[in-house]
């Protein structure tokens, strides 16, 4: 059977790792395919780099020695970043080329220009690796639960301030002190703000949304809280109390429209996301029909990355031997309102510094009341020189309502200072 | 766009469930689809029958009103049982129709002679609710793992032992209380044995195991143990000692073939399928290149199922609207040599009652000793009238060494009972 020839756009980690897997599992590979896959070209910048790994393909600098080169049916942008890697593989997809990308800034940025590409020269489109690595998430969401109306997602899709939260909670080792131990493990980049900032999350769960609830959501839409004010006596107040504290990546639909938000949370040690530590990745997703469900896994890393990637290549590859194309592209079949963060409602966790005299709590406690906040509790903590710190839960209100009893706090002069305001994702505090 | 014609054969719970989540979801579905998904007939035992679900599909009592009907294109198979039911889809393959089904028993039995069929007539046979109920878990296997080497498939994939098993821990209920509540809510059967012997579980993984390894598995390959012996003092042992108790089924895949079986084992309380309680199921996947994976939701019900066969339903109607069929027949391309339980290894906690005298641990440690087998801790628990119960957990052990020092201790006159042995699913105890 003649072979299937791709492309590979790059060989950095994830280049190394699809190289790696086509040619560890070729054979089962070419069972599931009915011919064998193979890499004809890589496009790399230096050709003389030294690499620890060999390959027969040939390696090129040049774009057009792949978009010319009709052998190739099959692109696989692992290059990363936006430009030029959004122009290759809209090139790729107008010159009939099936294009399998890990690229999340671009699926979340130009996924409509790029599948209506591949839908004018009936070419797939695919990208499960763009989404909690080796997790399967993207099929699952467009196939598997296809029959459900989606009315929820929430996942953990960023694995550098996982580790970071996991590491605070479990060695109660401070903020600056696991980023700079993430940095050096390489986990966390020089300038982290993609990931502490929550800007990764952020695309990703505009992906998801876009996916689940058939509508397109972009970065735009997406309200977002990085960790960068965690503390560690927010995660040990979060223990205290029963909770984990994590970065949520969160997309609800309801009959006002969609929400998105990336935000530090605290979620119940009970709730299946709270286990998952370090850099794994989870994805939980609620559907009218299924209930709940939930995708767990290596959320990046060379090999569980690859794995995503050569999953698309076989389809696509499936796709070729069955001579079919364009079977499942762009589901974004309506336009949906976003509503703004300031509309949506959960419990929160507030810590406050206030001076220690009578008379205070009761002054807080109406502040809070004007606002239409109600406490669920509050607790006392340690003295802090000649102040208290003070631990609160609040029952279940609308952000706009808890931002203007923090402004009017702010305002007194007994509060000497806000230490953090924290959503709660429970049920349970309603 | 001309509908897309299906029939339903059965219309029990599961069959319920596809009608609602087709009639609430049709909008969206057609929308994936391309064109509207109507059924045309179902058939039934009794059309008269009063039901509460309406629908405008005509209710019929032959099979051959929907094998003669060429409007029909997909028949689903949700009347549960291993025949008729595998003897209508056999004839519905052969008929030219594709075949979605929910029926482990006879995926697992006659898989082969299916897809063959299907190989055939150009047909697509799909099963994803076969395994884990509403749990996407058959596609991810075959699609999105695709480009991995599967070492081990290890899965809590029966609800109602899980329901079960949870209850006796979390409510110190004891087995019969607990298995006559599971009876009378409904998730347990008048006749329990499927459930609670562990047979249901072991189809399930033949299912998972074929796919997973790429070679056919079937029931009478799996090793089976129910948790019928499994007493609270075992439960509270467990909790102890950091464990929890659970019915797991087992794939793995070394050098020396596929093992694959169905136990009650302790499992750390640290294990992401520890904490899967009540009536859900996940299953946890190891591939060479995705790592650790899992898939976790409601393995049960009619909505979730009913997710799971919808789901099924649109991609086969995506493949009629795209005029493709058997993208993705049977996967078991290799034959695998299967290796009998006696020759897997594993710790094991084994509960004793003893004569209480001096001697007597020395004695039986003797005994295991000399079956190579280790004992990595000893507890001496509570006094039961003149006896000691002594619960140990050895070190990774074989299957068939066990069992040799067991049979020793039942011939020693101071062992006045062996109260259970258990595998331990744990890396640490090695």
């Amino acid at each position: 059977m003649k072979a299937i020839q791709i492309a590979l756009l790059g060989m950095g980690t994830v280049g190394t790792g699809v190289v790696k897997v086509l040619a560890n599992n070729a054979r089962s590979i070419q069972q599931k395919v009915g011919a064998p896959v193979v890499i004809k070209k890589i496009l790399v910048k230096n050709p003389d780099k030294v690499r620890n790994i060999t390959t027969e393909a040939q390696l090129v600098t040049s774009i057009d020695e792949i978009l010319h080169d009709s052998d190739i049916k099959i692109v696989v942008e692992v290059m990363g970043g936006e430009l030029p890697a959004k122009d290759y593989m809209l090139a790729a997809l107008k010159a009939g080329k099936h294009v399998v990308t890990a690229n999340k800034d671009v699926v979340a940025k130009y996924g409509r220009e790029l599948f209506d590409a591949a839908a004018e020269t009936h070419t797939d489109f695919l990208f499960e690796a763009s989404v909690g690595g080796g997790i399967p998430i993207i099929r699952p969401l467009k196939q598997c639960l296809a029959a459900n109306q989606i009315s929820e997602i929430m996942g953990i899709v960023n694995g550098t301030t996982n580790y970071m939260l996991s590491k605070m909670t479990n060695e109660q080792m401070d903020y600056s002190d696991v980023l700079a131990e993430a940095q050096a493990k390489g986990y966390a980049e020089a300038d982290p703000s993609a990931d502490v900032g929550g800007y990764d999350a952020a695309r990703k769960i505009a992906i998801l949304a876009s996916i689940g609830f058939g509508a397109r959501v972009t970065l735009e839409d997406v309200y977002i809280e990085g960790i960068t004010n965690i503390t560690i006596e927010d995660i040990e107040y979060a223990r205290e109390l029963g909770f984990v504290i994590k970065l949520l990546a969160v997309a609800k639909q309801d009959d006002r429209g969609i929400n998105v938000r990336v935000h530090p949370a605290f979620l119940p040690v009970t709730h299946p996301l709270a286990a998952v530590n370090d850099v794994f990745n989870a994805i939980f997703v609620k559907g009218d029909a299924v209930g709940e469900t939930m995708f767990y896994g290596r959320g990046a890393g060379e090999l569980p990355t690859a794995s995503a990637v050569t999953a698309d290549i076989i389809d696509v590859a499936r796709d070729i031997r069955h001579n079919v194309s364009s079977r499942i592209l762009c589901t974004c079949f309506e336009q949906k309102p976003i509503y703004p963060v300031s509309k949506t409602e959960s419990p929160y966790y507030i810590r406050l510094l206030v001076e220690d005299k009578p008379g205070v709590l009761a002054a807080i406690a109406g502040a809070f009341g004007a606002q239409q906040v109600s406490l669920h509790s509050v607790i006392q903590k340690r003295k802090v020189e000649c102040a208290t710190e003070l631990v609160l839960i609040t029952y279940r209100v609308s952000d706009e309502n808890i931002r203007l009893a923090m402004n009017t706090l702010l305002g007194m002069s007994m509060v000497s200072k806000v230490g953090n305001v924290i959503r709660v994702e429970a049920e349970q505090i309603s």
